[in-house]
Order: C-alpha cells, then sequence, then structure tokens
C-alpha cells in the first residue's frame, strides 16, 4: 500500500499474476440481515466473507478492502467500530488491507457496501462457465449449518442439541469461512474445472454454474454433507435436512467440478492438505436438467428459490417482527 | 476485460504504471440526492463523476467500474436502467468498463455505491499531503455553478438570467465534469505539487488538503473564477457570490498546488492544451491558518462547513419537502 485512507483513492501495488480480480457486494438491513439476529461485528464480518468467499471461488488470494456505510439514527460510534472490527476479523488471516471507502447518513437501515481486490494467475482462474458433462461435483465443508444456525437464533434452542451443537450452529451462521486455502490449491494445481461459493443454497448456486456452462447436474440425495448438528437440528424441528442443504444460504462453502481424471488427486489432496470436500453429484448434459437423486433411487427435480437470508422459512413471525 | 459481469469476481489485466488506484463512493437518498430534482439518468452519472473526479485528482488514468445499488419499491426496471445509462454516459469518454455489481432490494431510499479503479505512474501520483508554503493554488474551471443549477432546480428561474444560463447552471449541477486530462497531464508533466478534488466545496476541501500537508492557505476572492451565470444567479437572488464560489458543492473541479518554479509552464499548458485553470491564492504557513484575501486588502478566516449536498441552504422548505 502506497496510500491508504485519507486521499481522493487508495494507491496500491496490483498482486503477481498479470491479473486483478474485483467483486463487490452489498448487505441491507432488513435484506440480508437483521439486528435481532445479527451483531454490529456479524454483520461486518459477514460482509467481508460474502466478498472473500467470491474470490476464494475464482481461485484467488484476496488483497485489498474497501467498506461504504451508509448509517442511520441510533448507530453510535461504538456500534460502527465494532462492525469495523468483525471485518477485518474476517479479512485479516487473509492478510487483507482496508484501504478506503466511504460513509453517509442513512434515512433508514444499515447499508453495508464492501469492494474486495485480488489477484490470480490469468490462466488458472476458475470460472463458472466451464463444468462439462461427466465431471464431478464437489462441495466443501457441509451444508445447511448456517440456516439451521439462524433458525436458533431466532427461535430459541430445542430437545434434542446439546449446547455444543447449538454454538457451532450458531457460530456457523454468524461466522462463516470463506475458502480461500481450497479455492486457492484447487486452481493452482488445475484439478477443477469450474467453481462457485454458494452465498444462496446450492439450489441456486448449481443452477446459475449449470446455466453459465450450459450443462445439467445429478446431485446424490445420500451424498449431501451434513454436520451432526444439523441432522440433529432438522429431526428437532422436523424438517427435511436435504431440504436444508439444497436450499440454506450463507453457508460460503465452494461447489467446483472435477473432470474424472483428476478426481484421484482431489480426493488425496483433500487427506493430505487438511481440507474437508466431497462429491455430491455429477454433471450432466444440459437436456438432463437439475434433479436430485433420492436414496429409492427415483429422480426429481427441485424448485430453485432464491435464499431470503435472515428470513427463515420456518419463522414468518419473526420476519414480520423485523420487517417493521 | 478477461472476465466481467456474470461470474463471482471480474477477471481484468490491471494498468500499467505499476500502481493501482482504488476510490468508491456511495450516494444516498435524501441525504446525496433527491428525486425532486435528480432524476435517474442525473444519479447515475453524478454517481460515476464523484468517482472519476477522485482519480483525476491523483493524476490517474480511470479504467474499470462496479455498481451496487439498493433499490425501494417504486422504482421500476426502466428507471434503473435510465441510472446505469447516465452512469456510462460519464464513464465511456473516459473509456472505464462496468464489470461487476450487486444488487439488493431496500426497505426505503435508493443506495447507490460505485466502485472505480484506476491506475498511475507511481513516483507521479497527486496527494493531498505534499503542498508546501510559497506554492501556487489553482482551481480548474469555475466555482459555485453546481450550487445555482440546483437552486434554480428547487426554485424556477429568476429575472436576471437568461434561458441559456439557466441551462448552464443546471447542466453544470446535473452533468458535472471529471477533469481527468487536467489531473493527468499536470501528474505526467511533474507540475503540481499535490490536488484534491473539489466535491464538498472550495473552504471544506481545501481546509482538507491544507490538514493533510500541515499548510495553511490565502485565498484572493478577487481571484475566484465565477462564471457569467453564476454572477447573474448572485445578483438575482441577492447572494454573496464569494460564498457561492467558496461553499458551493459537487463543483468536481480540481484544486492543485504548483511550485513557483513551474508556474510559467502551467499557465502556458493551459492555454495549449486548450484547458481552464487560475490561480486563486498561496499556500501559506500552518500559523497563517486558512484566510480570505478581501478586495480592500482585509483578511478574514472562513466557517469551514461540510457541504450539504441537494440541500441547498436558501430552501429550507424543499429540503423539508425532500426529508419526509
Amino acid at each position: 500500500v502506497h496510500r491508504g485512507i485519507g486521499d481522493d483513492a487508495a494507491v496500491v501495488r496490483p498482486g503477481p499474476g498479470g491479473t486483478l480480480l474485483l467483486t463487490t457486494d452489498l448487505l441491507a438491513e432488513g435484506v440480508h440481515f437483521c439486528r435481532d439476529t445479527a451483531r454490529p461485528e456479524d454483520i461486518g464480518f459477514k460482509a467481508a466473507v460474502a466478498n472473500l468467499s467470491d474470490i476464494a471461488a475464482m481461485g484467488g488470494t484476496p488483497q485489498f478492502v474497501m467498506v461504504s456505510l451508509a448509517i442511520p439514527s441510533g448507530w453510535t460510534a461504538a456500534g460502527i467500530g465494532r462492525l469495523y472490527k468483525g471485518l477485518m476479523e474476517a479479512c485479516r488471516p487473509h492478510g487483507v488491507e482496508l484501504v478506503g471507502g466511504d460513509t453517509s447518513a442513512s434515512r433508514q437501515g444499515l447499508f453495508i457496501s464492501v469492494t474486495l481486490t485480488g489477484y490470480a494467475d490469468r490462466t488458472r482462474v476458475l470460472t463458472r462457465s466451464t463444468a462439462r458433462a461427466g465431471h464431478f461435483i464437489y462441495v466443501t465443508g457441509t451444508l445447511g449449518d448456517s440456516l439451521a444456525g439462524l433458525g436458533l437464533l431466532q427461535n430459541g434452542g430445542g430437545a434434542g442439541l446439546t449446547r455444543r451443537q447449538e454454538r457451532y450452529l450458531v457460530d456457523r451462521h454468524r461466522r462463516p469461512v470463506a475458502r480461500i486455502q481450497a479455492g486457492r490449491l484447487l486452481a493452482r494445481r488445475r484439478l477443477a474445472s469450474a467453481a462457485i461459493d454458494l452465498s444462496d443454497g446450492l439450489s441456486g448456486d448449481l443452477s446459475h454454474l449449470c446455466a453459465q456452462s450450459g450443462v445439467g447436474a445429478e446431485i446424490l440425495a445420500d451424498a449431501l454433507p451434513l454436520s451432526p448438528a444439523c441432522r440433529a437440528y432438522a429431526a428437532a424441528r422436523a424438517l427435511d435436512p436435504d431440504s436444508l442443504a439444497l436450499q440454506g444460504g450463507e453457508d460460503y462453502e465452494l461447489l467446483f467440478t472435477v473432470p474424472p481424471g483428476r478426481r484421484d488427486q482431489v480426493d488425496r489432496l483433500a487427506e493430505r492438505a487438511g481440507l474437508s470436500w466431497s462429491p455430491i453429484g455429477v454433471i450432466r448434459p444440459p437436456s438432463f436438467g437439475l434433479r436430485l437423486r433420492l436414496r429409492d433411487g427415483t429422480l426429481r427435480g427441485w424448485r430453485i428459490t432464491s435464499y431470503q437470508h435472515f428470513r427463515n422459512w420456518s419463522s414468518p413471525a419473526r420476519e414480520a417482527a423485523c420487517s417493521r
């Protein structure tokens, strides 16, 4: 950083690799988060992760961040400080530096717009448009945890979950982890043919990747990775765990595709590098569409829904409370 | 642009010069603009210019733009299309490409966050912190026109201005011009010692530059560049033209400082390159403070006010109307 905050623009040295990655995400109160369930530091943390996760999905290394805030009355300087603290807690482990931003009043509701730059080797960038029929579909980590954590924040705990499981799920909602290392390894070793991050849920984001690649996909219900805590949550609330995995947003895991010839390498790399990812299906020709293979062998299509962030579908009362 | 809109992040080639410039500005409805006086295309145009002007003030060349919008109910797709059209009208003459962004609902009010990248030769970047006592202070163009144009939009025309003058002032408010060419020439030829763009008005922005450079400044009232239209507006409304020039925001002119040895070159360059700039004062030691030399030779300090964008001070009724 030659010149950071305080001038008309930040002056920085671009990263190596000849390529600049640029991404930006806007989070709006009452749309992406609700102050009932998100503390200031959680809002900052998640605004950063939404962007870090985009760079991870390109196989890149994040570098510089800028933050613009529109702040309604009722926020204190301490609250804004906590928001920045959460933001930097997400950024710092990746060496990302805050180099600028803007602040404004807001007539109603907090708005946070984060822009992140990164870099990558131009020939190894992971895009959404290069998945091909026959490639295996992988996801990192487990799915549905964030939505389960939100459910706990909105409606409290319940029978069937241990305290530790509750804490795990709430933490997965409040402090999701961007899969920077996984994306970078997959890109550098040319193991993945395409990638996208799961911010809006598997069903929606996989459909984006398939649309851009011009392919279909078959997902194996039995292979959907669910944490024991998420399974316990689904059981306690009589929810379908597959739906949690398919439709739950804000997990910020990576979905990537792997050509058949690279599958062994991908499986071995996970063990060696201490990374967690697992195959969940196969890319199909476009005529196949998007379908879920159930445990009895039958196939069914799924409804592609755009994830409604803080609005847990099981909680219309809370939603109404936050929509005031 | 290797990869623009549609993936997790844009993939672009950084510009030459070894330096990346990054700037971002957030405009909020009811704070920076009011729909009474700003059409959708004007909002987009001005959001772009606010950022272009920041790159101009660094002596840089703008390159890539990202736009995030939070859109309240009541906006149509056509309205959003007009906003983007205005934004690109400001960007296109400079070869700036739109490479990404984000959109969201807004519970109330439109928010537009624009991020712009640019590049410059690292050793020739213009900063705010390098003005020295004895350097001459210059501004491009004329000052106060934008505020006068806003006054006309809020309160209608009046005796003493021609139609053409009215159109000129309104256009200066709606379609300010970022001084990219001026900034770049001053930086490349090492003619300016410091620069800042005038978004919040001369008095406020000069005070920022002086604070960062650790200097004072003397401005000559007689040298403040006012357009004939702005003078006519001030006369018709019985306003002090010096105050219009000192406190009017959103002119997006450049203020820059010039070492004495470079002054002749600067004056000649304006003629040769068809650029308009003029000297308005001199940088003084810090103990001098910020003072205006009146026509009778006396000095007075000035109140540093933060410019209240759409809130023309002469129009409390309109302000109330927009604050509903």
